[in-house]
C-alpha cells in the first residue's frame, strides 16, 4: 500500500500537462449582445473611423474660434444665430464669420464651424443673436472624426475576455457578431463507494457528493459547461463506462476520486485505457492535494481530483482552471488578487507548496490575511475563508506580520 | 437653455435613492446547484453535523493508540489486524487492545479504535500482523463528529454571495434547496434621435447605439438580467409609452438619455409621471456623469443616465450596480480592487468627483495607473482601461507616485 508515484512541483506538473494539450482554440461566431465574459478569438480592427463626423461634447453653439478670439465678459464677441444643428441628420446651416448654429451634445457640427462654445458661456441677446462671453480655441468641444478610433486601428487582440464595455466599443463599429472561443464542456464524474447523492441522508459510512458542485462553480467560473455525470461506484467497469461516455460528451473529463489509494489506482488505470497518453503526471508536491492525476486523452485533458472537497477545490483550482482558460486561448484570466498582512506565522515543509485558507480583516487600517486553520478535509475551512494564500515550494513556513497575495474566491 | 438642477454629491445621491427603495428583498427558493453567484436569503443552520462518523484522513490502520506509545523504528509495537473498515458502511470489526483493522481515507473508524497510523509508518508482518514504527496520540489522523461543522452550527447568513465552496458545504449537508434573491429585472430604455441599432450603417448625424451594451454587461455582472427594450426618438408620449411598457415588465428602468437638455428635460418630465414619488435627484457632482436623473417610480429605480457611453457607464457603476445589489440583500458585493501608483499627476477641481480610465502596468517591480487620457465621450478609453481610480470631492488633484486604489473592470 505505500505511495510509490513520482510527485511533480505544481508548476511543472500544469505545464507538462498543458504542453500535451493540442494548441488550437475551438471558435464560434455569436452575436457581440451575448458575448459577455467569452475570451475573444479574433483580431479586431476598426472597420470605419469613430466618429465619423465631428461631433460636439457640450450643448452650445458652434463657431468660427477666431470669431472669439479676445472675448470677456467685459468684451464679450457678438455672433448672429443663424440656425440649429438637429440631432441625428446632417446640418443643413452653414456657419460663416460672425456667426453660430445651436448645437446639442453628439450632434454634428456644422460646416464652418470649428469649435463649440458651451451654452453657460454665452448670453442671449434676441431670438437671432448671442454674446460669447470666453474665447474658445479652434477644436474645443468638438471630438474630431477618427479621434475615439481610427479606421483601420487595432481594438482587440485574440485572448481578451469581453467586458461590458468591450461590447460596447465594437456595438459602436457595427461589430455585431465576434468570433469567440467555443465554451469548454467538462464532464464531472464522482466517484466512491461511499459517496451519495445530497437529496439522500447518508448512512453509517456514507457523505454526501461535494465535489461535483464545487467543481462546477469553479468550471463556470473559468467559462466552461460543466456536465456531472453522477456517482459512480469504486469499479473498474463502472468507472471506465461513466469516464468514457463523460469523455465522449465533453471536452474535459474530471474524476473527483475516492481518495483511498485502490481508488487512485483504479482512476489511473482508467485514464490510461481512455485515450493516449494516458497518465502524465500522478503525484504533485502540494498540500493538499498530493495524489493528484493529470493526464491527456487522445487530445482532451483529464484530471483525477483527490476526493476530500478541500484538495479536490484547491487542485481544480490549480489545474482545472488554468487549463479551461488555455482551452479559451485566454491571455490574462481574470483573477482576484489583494495584498494582506499574516497574522500568524504558518508552518511548512521546503519541497511542496502549500494551500493555506484565509480570512481577510482589517487591522491596524490595513488588510490583514487570517489563516482558519483545520484538517484539510473540512469543507468549512474553505466556506470560512475568503481566498487562499500559498506558502512557496522551497519555503518552511510564512511569518507573522509577513506581506502575501491572497488569491480571493 | 442654462442648466439649472442642483447637484449632490456621488454618495448622498445614491443614499437618497436607496432610502427611497422598499427594505424587503424578493426571494424564490432554487436548488442549490443552481445556486452559484446568488445572493443568499436566508441564515442557514447545520441540520445535523459533519462528519456525521468518525472518519480517518490518511489510509492506514485504525488502533487504540495507548497500544502505540514508545513504539519507535527499533522497538515497534506488534498488532494483529482483525479485519477492515469497508467504505460506505459501517465497519463490522471492532478494535480491541492490541489490535488494528485497515481504513481507508474517508473511512469509518471502528468501534475500539481511537487513532490512525498512517500506513507509511507501519511494516506488514504477514497478513495478520503489523509492527507500527511511530506512536500516534488519541484522535490523530481522525476527523471526529462535527469537527467540520456541529449541528445546529450558523453556516451562513443573508446576503453572502453564493461560491462554488458554498454551494459544496451546503450540499455536504443535505441542503439542496436555498432561498435566494430573485434576479432584478433592468429594462433598458435607449433615446435620442440621432441614434441607430449596432446592426445599421449610421447616416450623417448618427451613432449607433452603446449603451444598451455596456449597461446590460454591468446589470449582468450585478446579478440583474437585462431586458433592452430599443431606441426610443426624443418624443415625450413615445419615450413615455416605452418607459412606462419597461418598467412594467421590469424591477428597474434605465433610460440612457439623449445627452442633449431638452432630452435630459424630457427624462426627467417622464420619471416624474411614471409614478411616485419620481425624479428624486437631478445632477450629480461627477465628471463624467454631472446630468444624472435618479427617481423611484412606484417602489421602482428608475434612472436616467447621460446618453454618452462613458458617462453612462460611470453612472451605472455608481448608481445602478449598489441598486441591484441592495436589491438582492447582498451584504459584500464582489469587487475587485488593487493599489497601484499612479504615473502622472491628475489635475481636478473640489466639489465633485472626477472618475480617471486608468491602464494598469509593471513599473520597477511595482503595479502602477496609467491614466488613459481621453475626452469623456469616448468609448475606447473605456476598451484600453483596466479600471477606473477616483479623484475624491474635496481634492484638486492626485499626484504622481500617489498610491491610489483602482477599481477593475
Amino acid at each position: 500500500m505505500p505511495e510509490l508515484f513520482t510527485v511533480l512541483p505544481p508548476a511543472e506538473a500544469l505545464q507538462v500537462l498543458l504542453d500535451c494539450l493540442p494548441a488550437s482554440v475551438r471558435v464560434e461566431r455569436i452575436p457581440t449582445a451575448d458575448a459577455l465574459d467569452r475570451v475573444l478569438a479574433e483580431s479586431l480592427v476598426a472597420p470605419t473611423s469613430l466618429p465619423s463626423f465631428p461631433r460636439s461634447t457640450v450643448d452650445g453653439y458652434a463657431v468660427r474660434a477666431a470669431d472669439t478670439f479676445g472675448a470677456t465678459e467685459s468684451l464679450p464677441a457678438y455672433l448672429s444665430v443663424v440656425g440649429e444643428a438637429p440631432m441625428g441628420r446632417a446640418p443643413e446651416v452653414t456657419v460663416g464669420p460672425a456667426q453660430a448654429a445651436v448645437v446639442y451634445t453628439g450632434g454634428m457640427i456644422p460646416a464652418g464651424a470649428d469649435a463649440v462654445v458651451m451654452v453657460e458661456r454665452t448670453q442671449k441677446l434676441d431670438a437671432g443673436s448671442i454674446e460669447v462671453l470666453h474665447a474658445v480655441a479652434p477644436g474645443e468641444n468638438v471630438i474630431q472624426i477618427g479621434e475615439d478610433v481610427k479606421e483601420g486601428e487595432s481594438l482587440l487582440q485574440p485572448g481578451h475576455v469581453l467586458r461590458p464595455q468591450d461590447l460596447g466599443g465594437l456595438m459602436a463599429l457595427g461589430i455585431t457578431q465576434a468570433k469567440v472561443a467555443v465554451k469548454p464542456r467538462v464532464a464531472i464524474v464522482s466517484t466512491g463507494d461511499e459517496v451519495v447523492p445530497p437529496d439522500v441522508t447518508p448512512g453509517p459510512g456514507q457523505v454526501r457528493d461535494v465535489n461535483t458542485y464545487t467543481v462546477a462553480g469553479l468550471v463556470a467560473r473559468a467559462g466552461g459547461v460543466p456536465l456531472p455525470q453522477g456517482i459512480i461506484p469504486d469499479d473498474f467497469d463502472a468507472l471506465f463506462s461513466a469516464a468514457h461516455q463523460g469523455l465522449d460528451a465533453a471536452d474535459v473529463l474530471v474524476i473527483s476520486a475516492g481518495s483511498s489509494v485502490s481508488t487512485r489506482d483504479l482512476t489511473a488505470d482508467v485514464v490510461n485505457r481512455l485515450g493516449k497518453p494516458g497518465v502524465l503526471v500522478h503525484g504533485v508536491s502540494v498540500k493538499p492535494g498530493k495524489p493528484t492525476i493529470l493526464g491527456v486523452c487522445d487530445g482532451k485533458p483529464v484530471m483525477g481530483l483527490p476526493g476530500n472537497p478541500v484538495s479536490a477545490m484547491v487542485v481544480a483550482g490549480l489545474f482545472l482552471t488554468p487549463v479551461l482558460w488555455k482551452m479559451q486561448g485566454a491571455s490574462q484570466p481574470p483573477v482576484r488578487r489583494v495584498k494582506a498582512q499574516l497574522t500568524h506565522n504558518i508552518a511548512s515543509v521546503p519541497g511542496r507548496e502549500d494551500y493555506v485558507q484565509v480570512k481577510l480583516i482589517e487591522r491596524d487600517g490595513q488588510l490583514a490575511a487570517d489563516p482558519v486553520f483545520g484538517k484539510s478535509n473540512l469543507i468549512y475551512t474553505l466556506v470560512k475563508a475568503e481566498g487562499m494564500l500559498c506558502v512557496p515550494l522551497d519555503s518552511n513556513g510564512l511569518h507573522e506580520g509577513e506581506w502575501v497575495e491572497v488569491e480571493l474566491f
